[in-house]
């Protein structure tokens, strides 16, 4: 074998045998969980759990995050938003002039220090953004001003379950709004709806926008972005009607369905359809707030009308759950095989699959594709527990060097994770180069 | 002015208008500070205090630290370490288990919950890894193993100071190795040292390697990578002899100052030249720590001799200080005029400020070197005013779009902040372009 084209260089194609992907070895009560999403995260190596609600990301699990934040940092960047860094700790005194904080036994962790500061855990920024506004933006001129970031939350979970999907700690994507009317507010959460609706159509699963009820938050105006999902925590009202489009969250619902028993309701949109009710896995939700944090706050600017009252800050805030999303997908995609990414967030697009003898020749190809999202699969191991590896790790696409390429040089099987059941498809490799340009690229460098 | 060509697209060259950098604006009051490099770094709009010993990261600052994880990424990526993500919250139990938890008027920020599960901020994750490590590594075929992570860290600092240089929440690189035998662990530990090298000589700033005490991590053999700067809280013993190379920090050296009184001491490496002390700020350090984890969390694996007793864990710990090295990198480059990044972290590698009226060319300009880390000035504000705010946020290049394009139409003049008492340099466009392709290119995506 020539040991110079095994060798790896920096900029070479990744090889599972340098990344740490523990599959496997997880015993039956280690990934005792209720949702099949979070077993197989854990067989697959994705994710370890440290304390109750607590989980660490292993480097499969690291890469999906990481896909789905520049996901997010794309189309965030799209309506103008700029990103910056939040403190994970904010402060008991903040909070209490918004009236949100809720005692020692509320959802908060509490962070305790020599001088008993009066530290929290934040679960969400919209205090300590207002303030970091206030002492800056001064004029009706400085807005509009959209801010997002990418960070950990805290929530005291009582019952931390299905993994990812309810944890105590939580990588969440938090964009605030500023706007200097309420028309502009209004305007601008529009503007962030769209951008949602993109984000969700380019990470390529099915959901469901329904209005939703705004209560902590505190504003008049809210969606929620769902899948759904029989695992799900939240109902969902759905018209049956194709073209009506109603759909609420249960509890912001028009749907009375006490009323009408637990049988189906009439649509309160179009009165012709039935409802019906959904279960449904939150991973997104707007907020148009209005001046519920600028008012209690003194976030305040001067207007273009110098004589006028000055103008309070008019505010949104609208989340993605990072962290919820990538248990929430592999929960939707789960089946008897394994996980089953999307192109945009899978850990890697393309798994290359060489049987033994066949790595250099592998390699070699996987070369030949240097904008595509591809690892090889080059451990010592035989190729049927390197199917079953692949499948449980849920790589949109196989590449196998086998029989094949045996037969003739340059043949390999491609196979692909939806449709396994049909067998992989003998190409050359000038084929497989056209397919592979199909793939929307979603390569981390 | 053509509307079009001053419109904005997804993939366009990024200009000021459109990112929040709040410049100025700070008052004496809010920017004093001992250290002038985190009084720029809060006039030029980088970082805001939240809270004592607690940093928020504007914009600018995000973008440094991006710039300083993609390089610490790449670098570890060259010695086949692997990048995962732990979670920030630890437990008081395990650092029970490894004789580390100090109890509660220690520098452990501790969490509390409604459980009082005994949760804490952890301060470094030698005791979550080495478990994580136990639960998976079963063979020595499994090693070597490298995993990093860039997180939040915690500390309870009695005296939080100089901004981002010493705080409570700080952004941290760590890396964990685990060998079979002290050999290839120390072998390990050399890559790791090469790596360091590799990373410090690109960020392109002087420094020093010390050895160091190896005191509260309970190895051997320990390394400190330091900038001299009379800000610094570590006194270096350096030899002063050119061909020598004898460094120390004061905690570990050789050299018995008391004993000499405070004048220079001989060298004790090569006893022919003096010693002296320089202030310094830690960056990094590495650390051999062999098997004083793996031990109390009985992390072992089967050895290659099955008869044998089975091997223990050896391990190393190696940090880069990610949110100090803007601290550091800023308080070492501040001049009169402001900050002055190097290159390869550089917020922007080049700002283009056009004179008002010429902004559409600017763009157009700007928009010729798409693989160029370029921003373009585009705010409604006077071009004096301009350089100033170029000036104190410290971009390497400034690029004029200005009176020397009125005169001759692509024609502009080149500042280097590093050299800007010598003035501009007019050129043609063209020599600008094979000035910018030696510009090492560090562009965030």
């Amino acid at each position: 074998m020539d040991a110079d084209s095994l060798k790896s260089s920096k900029n070479d194609v990744p090889r599972l045998s340098n990344i740490w992907t523990p599959t496997g070895g997880i015993t039956a009560s280690q990934q005792a969980d209720e949702d099949r999403g979070t077993s197989l995260l854990l067989q697959a190596g994705f994710i370890r759990q440290a304390h109750s609600g607590i989980w660490h990301l292993l480097p499969l699990g690291l890469r999906v995050q990481e896909k789905i934040e520049r996901l997010v940092d794309k189309h965030m960047q799209s309506i103008g938003a700029t990103k910056l860094s939040l403190s994970s700790i904010t402060s008991e005194e903040l909070w209490r002039k918004t009236g949100r904080f809720g005692g020692q036994k509320s959802e908060f962790l509490r962070v305790m220090d020599r001088r008993e500061s009066g530290f929290l855990l934040a679960p969400t920024h919209e205090e300590e953004i207002t303030v970091l506004a206030k002492g800056t933006v001064k004029s009706y001129k400085d807005l509009p001003l959209r801010l997002y970031q990418i960070s950990r939350k805290y929530r005291d979970e009582l019952r931390p379950r299905a993994g990812l999907l309810r944890a105590k700690e939580f990588l969440m994507k938090d964009l605030y709004t500023f706007d200097a009317s309420q028309d502009a507010a209004l305007q601008t959460y529009s503007a962030v709806r769209g951008a949602y609706n993109a984000f969700f159509d380019e990470l390529g699963l099915p959901y469901l926008v329904a209005e939703a009820d705004s209560g902590a938050m505190g504003g008049n105006l809210s969606h929620e972005y769902q899948f759904q999902a029989p695992s799900g925590e939240d109902t969902v009202h759905v018209c049956s009607s194709t073209s009506c489009g109603y759909t609420a969250n249960e509890e912001a619902s028009l749907v009375d369905f006490p009323y009408v028993g637990d049988g189906p309701g009439t649509c309160p949109k179009c009165y012709l359809q039935t409802i019906e009710k959904k279960r449904a896995i939150e991973v997104g939700h707007t907020f148009y707030l209005g001046t519920r944090y600028s008012e209690p706050l003194e976030a305040i600017v001067s207007g273009p009308d110098s004589a006028a009252e000055p103008v309070k800050l008019q505010m949104g805030c609208h989340g993605i759950g990072i962290s919820r999303l990538i248990g929430a997908v592999a929960s939707l995609t789960a089946d008897a095989r394994g996980l089953h990414w999307p192109q945009s967030i899978a850990p890697f697009q393309v798994v290359v699959i060489p049987k033994k003898g066949l790595e250099r020749e592998a390699l070699d190809f996987a070369r030949k594709y240097p904008g595509i999202d591809i690892v090889v699969d080059d451990r010592d191991k035989p190729l049927p527990w390197k199917f079953k590896d692949a499948e449980l790790i849920g790589y949109p696409m196989q590449i196998v060097v086998g029989k094949s390429w045996e037969k003739k040089p340059g043949a390999v099987e491609l196979r692909m994770r939806a449709t396994l059941e049909k067998g992989g498809e003998v190409m050359e490799t000038e084929e497989v180069g056209s397919r592979l340009a199909y793939i929307p690229n979603h390569v981390i460098p």
